[in-house]
């Protein structure tokens, strides 16, 4: 398995590039539009076709890339199921799964920073300790905001606590953001370290995500309706 | 092995945590000063003892933090042979090897960037793809300036070219700086697209390496000195 982490200096965001070198086909997943010609020189590169753009939500912090990498392309834009985001190629529920060559790669519904957010299990066929993909639902000692769109914190707690804790301890962890200079980690060290999860309960996580009081994002009014429109800026793309 | 890529945001530096967990020992590759806070609260929630600090040169774009990593930790601050730096608690020359656990960190002589930069091979025993933290020798696609402190655009080339491109295909590269947000690379991808040397003789290079017209990184007459002492910013640390 190739897999690339790609950073956004601009919103922070890490966009990650997956293949199967064997086959030559490739995901991207939360691919971000002004870095659209970075990653189709990347692909070019190593030779590889891209077969999917994958969100993990629809973002509120930056433009997906999705629309502009089909156009140029043809891959299949995928975005969770219950974004509704009629525009996609195709949609994925929880427990579907994407296939390139021997990888996997597994939608784990992880609602509460958005209510239709998704995380990604990605499994190579190997002994290699699998990766998560946990978009905004949990980053590096921290996690996705719950206070816009269709935030949660209970929901969030729950997604976190119930469904990305319960993966092996060994599995790396490889967040949408991050805002301090942190790449990777694992679920054994985000359960003890993560300091909006780890020894605090449902109630007090609840009482200190709507206490945040942060700013909007500041691309939030424009970033949402065209993430909705799949990336799609204007009617001439 | 443990292997943590880290950025400054401020100075698009990385800086490398690599760790045998059996043995609890560490190195930290180009720590950066303003970050020692972060890199001590990880080292600390891995349990991993800081052995050595070790840089690939004297950096003109940042302060290093290994001098305050010595005051906190204790650790080895090690620095290439040939920088002169007489507060270093331990120089390393060209071939030699720091060994934490069952890793080997091995210096390769890199100069062009510096007249005393090195980069370093690491390898932790199994049959997985050797790293090469190749600092500001080579970047991805791109290299360091070889335009102030002690650079040489030939010389440079000489050292990319005869010997980091004479290691395996597969090794993966990780460089000190990235601009672009790429994190990793491999010998093979940057012999074949990095744009300074691919399909670029010596002469040419050395045409195109004389004539960038960069302005001097902003912290240059602040960093050097500092950096000359091991990061001591003042008397009194």
């Amino acid at each position: 398995m190739l897999f690339r982490q790609l950073f956004d200096q601009e919103s922070y965001t890490y966009t990650y590039l997956i293949a199967d070198t064997k086959v030559g086909e490739a995901i991207l997943v939360d691919p971000v539009i002004t870095l659209v010609q970075r990653d189709l020189k990347l692909l070019g590169e190593l030779e590889l076709t891209l077969k999917y753009c994958l969100e993990t939500h629809v973002h509120a912090d930056h433009v997906t890339g999705t629309k502009r990498l089909w156009v140029k392309t043809g891959c299949i834009g995928v975005v969770p199921a219950h974004a509704h985001i009629r525009c996609a190629n195709q949609h994925i529920d929880n427990g579907e799964i994407l296939k390139i060559g021997a990888i996997s790669v597994k939608a784990i519904a992880t609602p509460g920073h958005t209510d239709s957010h998704m995380a990604y299990l990605v499994n190579d066929n190997t002994d290699a300790p699998a990766r998560v993909l946990t978009g905004d639902a949990l980053f590096i000692r921290g996690c996705g905001r719950t206070d816009f769109q269709s935030g949660d914190a209970g929901t969030l707690y729950d997604s976190v606590t119930q469904c990305l804790f319960t993966l092996p301890d060994h599995t790396r962890v490889y967040p949408a953001h991050d805002y301090r200079g942190y790449t990777v980690s694992t679920i054994g060290e985000e359960k003890r370290w993560n300091p909006r999860f780890s020894g605090r309960n449902r109630d007090s996580y609840i009482d200190f995500m709507n206490n945040l009081n942060q700013p909007n994002p500041k691309k939030m009014m424009e970033a949402v309706p065209v993430n909705e429109r799949c990336g799609r800026v204007a009617v001439a793309v």
